[in-house]
């Protein structure tokens, strides 16, 4: 048996890298990690944890608004943008201490450095020029905005990335993209008082979603004020005289503002990784293809998260990451299971959602039984917020099976979180049906829609 | 076959009643109801509904001071009660209008007015003096504040009912009871400004809950700044010279307040009801008792909600007008369920509890594993909130079925209503385990925790 420096080697310190070289070394594996930006990855250092806090940010002009109903008077309210940041940063550095203090504590060796393979087991850390031996290597590389390249002009725009950082907050932003980046941002901004345009190029957001939750997001930001623009994209980008950007649509209209921001997907961080003198195919999108326990076609090197383009989300990698230990260190091999996961939109309002669409089902399933309702929360009806909560149940007509949920409203991620137990466990709408109200909530409609709102038949409504 | 004016009349609108009302009018039965007060009960008129929105109204402070870590600069706010008054009572009054209306529709003779029965089939009307006969009646006539009449001074006192309408917010409370309505008000008051006091004659808040819960709630309370006083009991209620009132303990100590409320326990309505008329027997403390299926000892006459004190809750008197309706008027015997009810208290933090306490498994099962997390919500990242959530599930050790769900912190009810789904249907932590998180959200705890934290062995804690 040859002798390696390390028994394993990570490269990519975000959640998939993070959580298997740490869960290894705790295992007694001799573990090292390396990582060129920051430890935390997409997800920590400018994702879903950022993210969040912009939206609890960009939340608090409703609790202003909506306070006055209540009998409340507050004086004027004042934002500033480098007081989020900072205190975002520090969050951030705090979240970063954890997950280095996570891999420190279980024995990993931590590299502050890009990697980059040389050999089949060679790893070459850029840093310091030494090149390491590893029994196996973990490749967790994740994926970084889509700079859109061919767009004259894609240079002066931002993605993501740098919205997490900006010096100042704009007046204006034109945001492209229909996904759940693009629409979180463009509520973020609005919400925070930043005149906000989405232009998306499909025929309606968030494609793949369930339709009420496309149709009714789209006209709740409509109502409160962002604008936008579906099947249309840009045709460039300019500077214009006074240190603003005008981005032309493909329609000829020209829309001015202070930042533009590309939210037009991902693409994974393969490139110049020495993939080829390691033997590691890559797929066609630049993605690491790998078989069912995250194995590349090379046996000793597996890869996790965003580079695999499975499903790109945290807890996906993280499971990854838990299925690979579990196969690889103890034995028992775990396939990594991708099934009924479910999402949310950091929205305002949010969507939560897990299991199929409407469309979808009514595609699929013989039989189907849609339950749905449509009203004002409570707490809107004394704030006179004129936004309503959506709520659906789609079920197997056949086996009363629930095949999907979607919720449109306020904390529908956390409803879909526990949703997804239910829907995980296989659970009918029977069971639904069995379940005591909880009074007053917003939730208590997911377990009082006894009748069908309407059905499909042999994928025709009906 | 007798001739009766009505095929079924309903004394009492509250949920129970005007369920029970509507839905066999609808089937086409010949229904009367009549109400002493306001349509809607205890749940629209004096309970759950004002209540939320008093809670609703109680949080604007906490948003006004987590948003300065969030860079908003707010100005005083000042709170007026009397708005708040009067825009829940508009809001009051459309939910009454909804109760008569959806009567009105379903066919339902609607009498404001007292009903007492004068015999088995027969209704006197106070309010015009006139009397019906009905086939069959069915009693929901609720319940009310127990006015704790050997307490001296009690007639100082308010209660709930009054708390909905005070002139004047007091600038000092002191609230007697431990149970979820004493809580509940003591966090609303507080989050008004009231400085607040709880007197609760047990050893701690909220018998019958969970431990963590009771104990998490109490400390929270406490940080914010509401005095609890156990093990302590009023001796006499006094007027001060100065229109206070002040409320002596049986330790001595004196506690001055604008107003006292007695929050301590329940009553059924059932004095002078004319009960011994139609031969329907009482019970010890006033409740209707029921067989399994709402019926009392009088064949034609069922008793449905509060009155019965089976559990007090507005869906489970739903439910059980669902199941008289059922029963008799649709050939298809059908007994309330009463297992596994959730609920919630609307405190601040909130407790959403679904299924039994840590302290009920460890004596009734053999091995019971404990899973706990305690932990700062994401938003007190910023906001510098010093509030921390607690998540437990209860598990039953030899099948691994999930025998209970607390939780205490944001959208504990909301998030218990859904949980109860998978309660009901009979989920183990295996299903719980198997579902994929959805980050980041603070219920995602709820199917991270793969390790018990504690267990428990015959009844002892391992």
């Amino acid at each position: 048996m040859a002798s390696y420096d390390y028994d394993l080697f990570v490269i990519g310190g975000g959640s998939g890298g993070v959580r298997a070289g740490r869960v290894a070394a705790s295992l007694g594996k001799k573990v090292a990690i390396a990582e060129e930006y920051r430890y935390g990855g997409t997800c920590v250092i400018r994702g879903c944890v950022p993210k969040k806090l912009f939206v609890y940010a960009s939340q608090f002009p409703e609790h202003f608004h909506d306070a006055a109903g209540f009998g409340w008077s507050v004086g004027e309210s004042s934002f500033d943008w480098p007081t989020l940041i900072a205190n975002k940063d520090k969050e951030i550095d705090r979240l970063e201490g954890l997950y280095r203090k996570g891999l420190g504590n279980a024995g990993a060796e931590v590299f502050d450095s890009r990697a980059e393979l040389v050999g089949p087991h060679e790893i070459l850390l850029k840093a310091s020029g030494r090149t390491v031996t590893a029994e196996r290597i973990v490749i967790a590389v994740g994926g970084r905005p889509n700079p859109h390249a061919s767009l004259p002009g894609h240079e002066l725009c931002i993605s993501s990335n740098e919205a997490f950082h900006l010096e100042k907050l704009p007046k204006a932003i034109v945001i492209a993209g229909g996904g759940y980046i693009a629409v979180e941002f463009a509520n973020i901004f609005h919400g925070l008082g930043v005149q906000t345009t989405l232009v998306y190029r499909g025929k309606e957001i968030l494609s793949r979603f369930d339709g009420d939750m496309r149709r009714g997001l789209h006209k709740a930001m409509e109502e409160k004020g962002i604008r936008i623009i579906c099947q249309s994209v840009f045709s460039k980008i300019e500077k214009t005289g006074d240190d603003r950007l005008k981005a032309t649509l493909n329609d000829g209209e020209e829309l001015i503002a202070d930042q533009v921001m590309l939210a037009l997907g991902r693409m994974p961080n393969t490139e110049n990784l020495g993939l080829e003198k390691a033997g590691v195919t890559v797929g066609q999108n630049g993605e690491i293809p790998v078989d069912a326990y995250s194995c590349t076609n090379v046996a000793h090197i597996h890869a996790l998260g965003d580079v695999t383009d499975r499903v790109q989300l945290t807890p996906v990698a993280i499971h990854e990451a838990m299925c690979f230990v579990e196969t690889v260190y103890k034995d028992n091999p775990t396939s990594p299971d991708h099934d009924l996961i479910a999402t949310a939109v950091f929205s305002q309002p949010e969507i939560g959602t897990v299991g199929i669409s409407e469309e979808d089902a009514a595609k699929r399933y013989d039989a189907v039984e849609i339950y749905r309702a449509e009203f004002r929360p409570m707490k809107a009806t004394l704030s006179g917020s004129s936004g309503k909560m959506i709520m659906k149940i789609v079920v197997n007509g056949s086996d009363r099976k629930v095949l999907g949920v979607h919720v449109l409203g306020h904390d529908a991620g956390e409803l879909v979180q526990v949703l997804a137990i239910a829907l995980k466990a296989g659970c009918t709408k029977d069971d639904f049906d069995r379940t005591m109200a909880v009074h007053p909530t917003a939730s208590e409609e997911l377990v009082t829609m006894y009748q069908p709102t309407y059905r499909y038949k042999n994928g025709e409504k009906a």
